[in-house]
């Protein structure tokens, strides 16, 4: 694809050769002649001296201080990371299904088909089910009955999507996810068995979520699940029954969030962290990496930490925690000390009438 | 259904009018019109007063402070958690696949299927398997070589039970859960690699097991890995080669067990504990989320944090760990004091034989 | 199958009756009559003499203290724990499909198979892809376009190897894993919103590698993510985009790695530990279970805790968080009698000019 072209359809201003064939999108370190590559954070400006890419897509913003090397044409762009994000979309190579429904698939005879679906092969649809126009169901996709699957939506393999979940549109589901299975609900009998609380109700993912592979997403017994619009959701995570996540929320690998808890809109949680349930989550709330939530967490709040606090005591008292030692030393001359101290001061002191 | 119907079928002292309609089994705080619901835990008392619903099970035992609003039948229950479990079953909409074998499947010619088995499209089971009378398996299940599932059990779609698994009665597999895999076995060679150790030993899932989406649950070289009666085991649980899980334990999510640890009766561990190889947790142990046992556990304890320690104890500690920088503090100042003490009263006492 | 054949398989030297007949591979405190046993660690010693095996691999340099029960034969290995290995595979019962592509499948006319491939039924092979010699595809495995597998491989149920992913040899894939999902990346709009980069680069699987049950490996938008020859990972470990992981590296159950960073050869993780993005962690670096790595590690370390600190360091600190109650009520009694030092000084000594 010539270079011209590129720049016009990401709309960034060129400056250099725009007839060189861009062959490939890649990252600074590895770029090659016929490669296009990006500086989107400063920290990475220091390499793009010696790149050998034909082409750099660079912040508008940084013009003055990030000259490409000769040779090596510019795209800038206001948000080069997003601009990037556009050429890597130009060079996709497809690997959908076929569009139509493939033949080796099991879809009943009511389910409601969008114009344009592709179907692969060991997919099963079930009664009462609808998939929206353009939506791309790879191989061995199981879609229960009556679940309703919007528009341009995409679910790769071995996706399994539960009796009556509602996917809205623009949805990506990855590998593996599972949405709509049983909450983990059980009622403690007398004799110390747990009988199992039938779960049935909602499963709700809204616009332009995508899933992670193999993450698990929970319905109910009553209520429902919800996944807001715009949510991204890595893999391995664990949603459990009744969860409401909000609105554009990033939930890091092997999150694992407890039932019926609320995340409010634009919370941001990296990886491993644990809530626990029946907690609130406050707006745009970020939880740095393997935090424990064990109660709920004002809104804009950093937090860290098993149990997690704000991120600055935490940071600060884990400088003192591998001290520990030293401070029970200092403790201990400490105590030597004042005991040197008391018996000189004895000496020193007549007898008092204790 | 009739609330009279439903009381009559739960067991339940209808007070109201039995003659309404139900449609539907809500939480306390969206049921509307035409809802059943509950409260089964006295701090949702309060929202009893403006329910909407058509009716609610309440405690027997709290029947004098519990009083629904006018409009609003009662069905009194000794156990309204339990109630509330059977009201939620009688509402259930049927998803399996119908019964029978799906001519879309695969299975081999000596595999003794009980009565009334439901088996759907592009389920694979192996030479030899066995399935119970009544058991269910959805789609795209997979049942290895030699298998033996129960009666009653239901298997979701995506479910891999690996060859010469034992899967008891009543069984629930969600989604994805794998049953079987090699264990994480290697013996080191002089030039560093990892030589596999054929795990090829078994894996028996005792009756009443439920286990979650996409758990996995390994086999040994020798010996075996064994789910104890009644245990469940929420989502993206790891059981690691010859493990053993007592009766009635219970696992939330994300928990994972090295190889031949002992978990004995009636355990709880909240999610995200990981436990470490061969060690036993005594019967009763709970474990708080997060918590790493890395050493046995007696009966009885609760423990948390990691290392995991009575909880008791990790709470008093947790509370100072937050304070550390201010204790840090506190020491410095008293270093100061003595330090100043040591100066005032050298000058204070006549110098000794020092 | 005779004591004397398997001493001549492994290569062990053999004290006893070689004419027993071995019916299986068993631990030690299992072990009945026709089991051939195995003590491999020194601790397990004291079982031996009580054992009811048949036969028993021992470690050559043990043999002047390791002595079998009357009835018991010993067979002598350099290596016993790599001896027993061997042992067990002696024993394995195939499970694996028939060779041959099962009509039951879905494979691309132009798909390369090897020689004496086994393709199980419900399996999906995409356009362009390549299965080398006497590879085994269990069921429901779906390989996307273009994706290559080397020879005697292994691909479990359920696995998914997505679009241009590349397999070598001798690689083993357990049920679930996902190989090539979409890494998880986001370039976040002046909305608030997040716009997804195309993820559509390698992912790069190694010879001798082993996959774990559900684990999940993702694909970045530029660049590879690697797993080095040797490598062995367990179950429901994720793997983020960009990631390389060295030769031989261990990686226990539910680690986590984010985006970017390098393990280095001979890395042990132990299970549920996480790494954050953009770090290296040097050849031969041991980490504990649980343990949070928040910057780059030196090679030859062993770190524990979060955030993970020399693991020395860590038990040590660990051991005065317990503490830190009595530890903070030291400081007040120190505070106490520091006040009651200076109390008394003032009473000692004549008031001075300050």
């Amino acid at each position: 694809m010539k270079l011209q072209s590129i720049a016009e359809r990401l709309a960034c201003r060129l400056e250099g050769d725009g007839s060189v064939d861009i062959q490939r999108v890649a990252g600074i370190e590895r770029a090659e002649a016929g490669d296009l590559t990006f500086v989107a954070n400063r920290k990475y400006l220091a390499q793009l001296a010696t790149t050998r890419a034909s082409a750099v897509i660079l912040a508008a913003a940084m013009r003055e201080e990030a000259r490409p090397p000769a040779g090596c044409a510019a795209l800038y762009a206001d948000d080069p990371y997003s601009a990037f994000a556009g050429a890597v979309g130009l060079f996709v190579q497809d690997s959908a299904p076929a569009r139509g429904v493939d033949p080796l698939s099991s879809v009943a005879s009511d389910v409601a088909l969008g114009a344009d679906v592709s179907v692969g092969p060991f997919v099963v649809i079930g009664a009462g089910a609808s998939i929206g126009a353009r939506t791309v169901v790879y191989p061995n996709v199981v879609i229960g009955r009556g679940a309703r699957i919007g528009e341009d939506c995409v679910l790769h393999s071995h996706v399994a999507v539960r009796e009556r979940v509602a996917v809205g549109n623009r949805v990506v589901l990855q590998n593996g996810a599972v949405l709509g299975s049983d909450g983990f609900g059980f009622a403690k009998q007398p004799d110390g068995s747990h009988l199992k609380i039938p779960q049935h109700a909602d499963v709700v993912i809204e616009d332009d979520v995508e899933i992670g592979a193999n993450t698990t997403i929970d319905r109910p017994a009553v209520g429902e699940t919800r996944i807001s619009a715009g949510a991204k959701i890595d893999n391995l995570v664990q949603i459990a029954h009744g969860v409401t996540i909000g609105r554009r929320v990033l939930l890091a690998s092997q999150v694992g969030l407890a039932g019926s808890t609320v995340v409010e809109d634009d919370v941001v949680m990296a990886g491993q962290v644990g809530v626990g349930g029946h907690l609130r989550v406050g707006k745009g709330v970020v939880a740095a990496g393997k935090s424990g939530i064990t109660k709920s967490v004002e809104p804009g709040e950093f937090v860290t930490g098993y149990p997690a606090i704000p991120n600055r005591e935490w940071r600060k008292a884990s400088v003192i925690f591998r001290r520990l030692p030293s401070l029970k030393k200092r403790i201990e001359e400490l105590e030597q000390r004042v005991a040197e101290l008391t018996r000189r001061l004895a000496e020193c002191s007549p007898p008092t009438d204790q």
